[in-house]
């Protein structure tokens, strides 16, 4: 495999394409817009999944797991919902397939075997676990109901990107139900606030947090809260979302609770999801023109050990005192691959691991048992140093906290410097001609607005930031008065 | 919910079916066949899981994931393969839904969105996962690739029952590709020994290792291993299986490695599984007529604690003792639950933990708190005794092992005493009347014997367990010379 990469500077989107194979992340699979997710990628979502499964519990919410299929008849209850999937369903309508007569080694589909209802594959699953939820909830004693499920989800989209738009993609989705439209508003604001919070922790990317415009909502949805992250090439991304549904999908399933005072009334509702299209952000928040940069916390393995030498007996000696290191550094909870294959040199393994991303590279030779030193390359700043075998481990543990932060101030920066406010509708297109990023403005809101800005630059309002501090400020587009601040951006 | 559970010597099936839902492991979806794992089972599964995955990454193996759906062209490469499975397949045929013109709150499929080809939702992923494998290995150096996947199937099966046949359920797949015959046996057959050792170390559920006769063995598989385990009933069932896949899958996708000589072979595979079926594999090995009875190694929490008062300072004072109990015990690594809610009673609680098999439960009176005492009942053998207090947290470490090893030994017992030896046919059938259990005996190793025996008594081979010392044993049915010894059982 070639390990060069198209510059982010040539092509930003050709970039990312190539990194996501070479990197060893992911690659398109026989099935149409379905990714295969390969074991390096999959170490990294593990840890995502890892980390976000602890803050849901900590929080109070547990996983369970309700069917892939959906009755059609279930999934077009709720009308904006099944209207919003609608169009991008896969639907199952026969479950067996047989022999192809006219070809023995041939199966065709048995028109004997089709469904009475047709089925669809869960895009989300509000449906299916609403229509449980109903037979689970008489009274207050009932709620709150707070569950998560890891799934998989399907969306029959059209143009597909590997992370970040496929057909099939891996998501977590809540799903909670509560008597009161506050519980709920909180919960969605906290999982928001979740989400934010493993953005900046775990993936070092800064996130805005903020709720969609109507036209950008959930389909269903009474309020979409969001975050939103910045990549490098300028380009929004939309990195999790999480929505109050008021008392529609009660209402479409006819979820009744008994309050303290015995009055019945529709249980509040809320969901919220993110999915693997997170590494897709994670990619574009950090990595260079040599590949992927991982943060320490993400990396299936934080450190990796590449001997150098020319014969037996220097391998074997080598092979010693990094096995001592690795041993000495995971005692220290670092994770650690020592690659003593022999069928690569050292500067094919070097490139492979910078475009992998491992954060912190160990280099050993001769010289270095003599000296008593290993070579430490740092990935985010690609710096070399020497440093003394004695200091190693307290100096690997410090290097990988400050590659941690490090990430989280570049990309922070980033987000900042390219976070301009105007009032001039002028300027904003000059702005979004000339530098990207998000663009801070007043807007009217009406989706007429909206609309006409996206067909005029193709940016979107990313999020609504502020809807009190607007006396007087007036629509960047309109010029009428303002009903909120805004971020707009061209988005993925 | 009434906590009334049938007793299982009056209907063993109905026992299982209520146990089921009332400890709030799972239940019936809208979904024909297809289950709804609530929060409860969910979190033995994921107990399971995470023990498992263990034992597979200490074991050279990576997860990753790939396609839910396989083309049909695929799916009916490996011939024997999609043989077996094309009856019971749900297939995927369109991708959108429109509204129906004769009634605009209803969904009908579009016609227009026909698929070229249909998509088979997987029941197995070894089509789409060879034909990945074909791009990944070129030469002995890409080998062995050692893969899992935890994902959902769908075999559309005609009669299901909760977690033992659902039409979906949850699993694991390993798929590994190798340059020997000899490593890929080696690794299907430490599968089924790691599968064996989960069991018993896990599950506290003893289990035979041995491989299938033909007409049992996997669709595509030159050997299926697997442990088999025995219900309480007296039925078999098969908990995990490990196939060594020869050449089979190479050859259907044309998957070839050039050796160190240069010289190209087709690829030695192997695949291997457990499911969702071991929670019901769980539940028939050690309930009892109160409810479930867990292991504490795979409890959700192992000891709950409820307190027991009249009035509000009782309360108070009994809750400051249960949260230092708590967090006593939460520091050894103990996992509690403190059910302090104020809308049950204590007896009810009491009868809620056996129905969902806690293996521990203590309660704390006004009268205990005077004489340092708590009452600590152990679940699997209903026993209660009154501890001092400075000794609880000894006696419930010392008491949790008990228990696991407790269960385990019952559950051995059990099945030593439900395998029965003999050479006569007559007897082969009273054994079967009258007790049940596993059969162990001579086979003549020919599928018309095996028809026969199954045809006439619904036993049928569990598994082989020697072909080694058969010299002059002769088959119990046929009188023919013996092949192997095998064990029967009716079987789940």
């Amino acid at each position: 495999m070639s390990k060069h990469l198209t510059k982010r500077s040539d092509n930003y989107s050709k970039w990312y394409n190539e990194l996501v194979v070479k990197a060893d992340l992911a690659e398109n699979s026989a099935v149409r817009g379905c990714m295969v997710i390969k074991p390096y990628g999959f170490a990294i979502w593990e840890k995502m999944q890892q980390e976000l499964d602890k803050m849901f519990k900590a929080t109070g919410h547990e996983n369970a797991y309700f069917p892939l299929l959906v009755p059609k008849h279930l999934f077009e209850a709720e009308e904006k919902n099944a209207e919003g999937f609608a169009k991008e369903c896969a639907v199952v309508t026969h479950y067996r397939l047989k022999t192809d007569d006219k070809d023995k080694a041939k199966l065709i589909v048995d028109p004997e075997a089709k469904l009475e209802e047709e089925l669809v594959i869960r895009p989300t699953s509000e449906a299916i676990i609403w229509s449980t939820y109903k037979n689970w909830i008489q009274s207050y004693r009932d709620l709150p109901i707070k569950i998560n499920q890891w799934a998989n989800v399907m969306r029959w989209e059209m143009r597909t990107r590997l992370f970040l738009r496929t057909a099939e993609f891996l998501w977590q989705e809540g799903h909670t139900a509560h008597a009161t439209k506050d519980e709920a508003i909180e919960e969605a604001e906290l999982m928001n606030s979740i989400y934010a919070k493993f953005a900046k922790d775990f993936m070092a990317m800064p996130v805005v947090q903020g709720v969609k415009s109507e036209s950008e909502r959930f389909a269903g949805a009474e309020e979409t809260y969001c975050i939103e992250a910045l990549m490098q090439d300028g380009k929004a991304l939309q990195a999790g979302t999480s929505h109050f549904l008021g008392q529609n999908f009660a209402k479409a399933f006819d979820v009744k609770f008994a309050n303290k005072q015995g009055k019945l009334d529709h249980v509040w509702a809320t969901s919220w999801g993110v999915s693997t299209r997170l590494m897709g952000a994670l990619i574009m928040s950090h990595s260079d023109d040599n590949g992927l940069v991982l943060p320490p916390k993400l990396a299936p393995y934080q450190v990796v050990i590449v001997p150098i030498y020319r014969n037996e007996q220097q391998y074997n000696s080598i092979c010693d005192k990094a096995s001592q290191i690795k041993s000495e550094l995971e005692n220290e909870g670092i994770s650690v691959k020592f690659d003593d294959r022999d069928t690569q040199k050292p500067g094919w393994k070097f490139t492979e691991y910078e475009m992998k991303g491992v954060p912190l590279r160990i280099g050993i030779g001769p010289k270095d048992l003599e000296k008593n030193t290993v070579e430490l390359a740092r990935r985010d700043d690609l710096s070399k140093s020497f440093i003394n075998q004695d200091e190693l481990i307290e100096t690997v543990k410090i290097t990988l906290k400050d590659i941690q932060n490090n990430l989280y101030d570049k990309a922070k920066n980033f987000m900042t410097k390219n976070t301009r406010s105007t009032d001039d509708y002028n300027n904003f297109k000059e702005i979004l001609n000339n530098n990207g990023g998000f663009i801070s403005c007043y807007w009217d809101g009406t989706s007429e607005t909206e609309e006409k800005i996206k067909n005029d630059t193709k940016a979107t309002i990313r999020c609504i930031i502020d809807t009190e501090d607007i006396a007087g400020k007036k629509c960047v587009y309109s010029d009428k008065p303002a009903f909120a601040k805004v971020l707009f951006a061209k988005a993925y």
